[in-house]
């Protein structure tokens, strides 16, 4: 089983690696880029078949140390 | 228009984040982790509605600048 979590900051927190992204990317030449955001992303491989017991526990494992819930939200997917 | 790339350390590279993560949710009580692989995620905005022409540009960025070639793999999905 293989779960996929994507932590992105929120979208009222400033972006300073996204914005540095986007200012490189118009200075090498690339047009009409307006944004740009900067997160993380884990690939989990995981024992066992149960999904739902899975996703509890990478809930309270994101919740409680893989994101910082004040500035970040997180979107949890199993395969 | 809206694209989304993946980066991870290829599967031969030492992932010493993915191996903190994955010691860490052991420590806490997690059990059947078999691995975990850290990469980052980029989401960028763009003007425009052809996906072709902003595939090749973000391929050639990814290639150049977003991405390291020797150590890391990327995936370019765009909506």
């Amino acid at each position: 089983m293989k779960a996929k979590i994507i932590i992105t900051p929120k979208k009222a927190v400033v972006d300073p690696q996204g914005k540095t992204v986007r200012s490189a990317l118009e200075q090498m030449g690339h047009q009409g880029i307006k944004a740009v955001h900067v997160g993380k992303y884990l690939e989990i491989e995981l024992d066992g078949t149960d999904k739902e017991t899975a996703r509890q526990m990478l809930d309270e494992a994101c919740h409680r140390f893989l994101s910082n819930p004040v500035i970040e939200d997180y979107r949890l997917e199993i395969e």
